[in-house]
């Protein structure tokens, strides 16, 4: 599927979201976590192995979702009836989202789409992108709880193309980082004015 | 060290702060970070393994920090001088914390103390426990950013006293799975009226 294909993927685009975090801002922050190019490296290995199995990793996240109504509500109306096409529209772009995070360079571009992403899960643009009417917002309580089943289910998908286990552990903490990373630049529309 | 011998650690006492969250809400954060039984068993289990080596592990998490000027300023004064007997001040309540996250049992009292560290980070109590004049707050992207090196530097630990390395795994997500429930917890004070 090329990008273009997916509705509400507007990467790179005039009509996404400027970042307010400064490059060296970011830096410190990639620090903090310490993510090197060694990890860039792998993420593109991951991405190599990954990029036959997205739909598993999507089976995987989206049983986990559903199978938790205090998740699956996220995806629904604010009275709890389920919007299909909601939920297939988001799995498009969250494919999207596991290849981008392993193949894209972190750049200025990459950078705005995290506060886009960030953005889409508060009460300033949540189902806006589907043109849904869903619950207001995903607080950010669960931004930051997803940080571990998006992480630690991963790791059986990257040892799937034969790899090493020392190539598999690389892979996986290069991973764990870039998620990490990114949810902490998802937060910043959720902080309070100086807080970030 | 007996708990009453660290200054400011107020644990299970009148003067903790009172977290907003309900036990319900609380239950809802664990699911989603696949907190469960075995955790708590494999975490008490990761206590006696750390039990001895606290001062080790302070060791590497504040040599990482000390390394750092991004982190380093957050136990300097505005202007950027050190203040050593802060650092030392929240490195003993560091320790118990380690312990803490390991033996107590995540209570109404554990969660309280979840608002209370948070608060500390906070321009609202920030420096306050040690009557000491540093940075206003620590910014809510290292709380989320830490998750990561406080993570994966334990892993070391934890393999040091003679346990199998699927216990040793087990103990690894066990804790990886409270520190991302804790910076959670932690999160709330930063977020907007509504947004947690």
């Amino acid at each position: 599927m090329t990008t273009a294909a997916i509705p509400g993927y507007t990467y790179g685009t005039e009509t996404v979201a400027k970042s307010p975090i400064s490059m060296e801002d970011f830096e410190l922050i990639k620090k903090t976590v310490l993510f090197t190019e060694e990890d860039e490296k792998y993420l593109h290995l991951a991405g190599e192995v990954l990029q036959d199995r997205v739909e598993d990793v999507l089976d995987v996240w989206y049983s986990f979702v559903g199978s938790h109504p205090h998740l699956i509500r996220y995806f629904s109306t604010p009275d709890g009836k389920l919007i299909e096409e909601y939920l297939m529209a988001v799995r498009k772009r969250f494919g999207q989202w596991i290849l981008d995070t392993c193949q894209r360079p972190y750049d200025r571009d990459w950078l705005n789409y995290q506060q886009e992403i960030g953005l889409r899960h508060t009460q300033e643009k949540k189902g806006q992108t589907d043109h849904v009417q869903s619950v207001p917002h995903i607080g950010l309580r669960y931004m930051i709880a997803f940080i571990y089943p998006i992480t630690a289910t991963i790791k059986p998908f990257l040892a799937k193309k034969g790899n090493s286990s020392e190539e598999v552990e690389k892979m996986y903490q290069a991973w764990f980082k870039s998620i990490v990373l990114q949810v902490t630049l998802w937060s910043y529309p959720y902080a309070k004015q100086g807080y970030f």
